[in-house]
């Protein structure tokens, strides 16, 4: 039975996952993973707080963008990011467990455009993340 | 019977629409407004070219940022444009229709996330913008 | 006596500015051209006005992303807009006179990066804008 | 001898620096520090690359950030991050030293716009950065 799509969307995402040094650093986990689509969560520590005591924009940023990279990727096209704007909304407190859902909004050539929305533990929005990918040529995993 | 939400929408976005210079300049036509959310029309002519004989990218933006503006004040609460980030995907030829659709993303105290979609006659994607709305209080009508 | 880089600038910018049916609709004008630096000037007027009564937001972009458009094909190297962020920090009335200034902050292989401050009669800025241009090969004009 | 805004900016950066938890995690470096202006350090370790083994976009925005953070911030009115597009140019190396170079580029009421330019051992721009800041009242440190 040939894999489906989205299949293979979950086979490279867990494949990025694996590889990257920032997985388990950050302790990012894959909730669900669709062609052109992911959803991602990971709970902030003291060690993401900034100097307010709430979490660092670089974490909500770095989990929004991991999200982005794994949809843009998932059709098994080694793509990268160009380009990314971030809207931070709410302030989140260590302890707070936060989604990212990406969706694509865009394709034409080489290039695509995905919405990252970030929500906390009461599915109230935290940031609200555009991003331009690139593919690059060359797949991420072999075929299945 | 009183207005509903959608209702309201409609009635301020006829209001902006009928106040701005820009509205006749541009030729913008209102296809739907609801809560939070707008559609818009609009036909590229020559007098909206670039150098290459396509849309600036100037008048791309000026319809996004036009649904934009209309979304984020349709529940009648004036705000105003404070930041956006467009990507382009298409070049847009003389005589195109193009569309441009507003939805919600995020909404946090003052603040509010939209994201445009704008579109050619077949469909594709030409545009994708994000913008960041401030509420800076008053309406923009009389209740109705 | 061979053609300086500025004096390429300025022959390209004015080739483009010839080009556009939208340079004298918006009556832009050049004040200066460098290589990767480009300043331009336009007059806000009744047809750009939005609801408020203030300059719309997508004519504000249009001449910032005029003065990027200038400055990224400055070398005479084909370029477009990919994609583009803007902040608005003042109000501007008819009549007020804008000046965009277009200032290069990184290149690499294919992809410039430029900002660009408009400000207004007074000096104060108006909007800060970012974009980002990808060279697609070709020139602009015959070398000189 | 009273302090001057230099001065400050110096110690404001400090006290952030100490008080945040990502920064022992991300090893950043106050290289140098003044009014509306910050340069930072950080050097790319294993538990930052993504699984192409380069520097996670992620970390790369977050030493911007925090670079952008300590200059809008740098006159004591305590002030945050709004909004942030970057752009990535430069695949970065384990081991590499990056610097980050935050300057303002316009203020207006409580809002701040600063550009953070992110480059690598070699000084080539690996990223740029724009971000929208808010003043929201009260000091970062008790006055010197």
């Amino acid at each position: 039975m040939p894999e489906t799509a989205d299949e293979l969307a979950r086979r490279v995402a867990a494949h990025m996952l694996s590889r990257e040094g920032t997985g388990p650093a950050w302790g990012i986990a894959i909730e669900e993973m669709r062609e052109g689509y992911a959803r991602l969560s990971m709970t902030i520590t003291a060690n993401m707080l900034n100097g307010y005591g709430t979490a660092h924009g670089g974490m909500i940023f770095a989990l929004a963008d991991t999200a982005f990279a794994y949809a843009c990727n998932s059709r098994n096209v080694s793509s990268v990011v160009q380009q990314a704007s971030i809207v931070f909304l709410t302030a989140v407190r260590e302890g707070e467990r936060l989604t990212a859902e990406a969706s694509e909004h865009g394709l034409a050539g080489r290039s695509g455009v995905y919405s990252v929305i970030v929500r906390n533990t009461l599915d109230a929005e935290v940031a609200v993340f555009q991003g331009l990918s690139r593919a690059i040529g060359g797949t991420v995993i072999a075929a299945g």
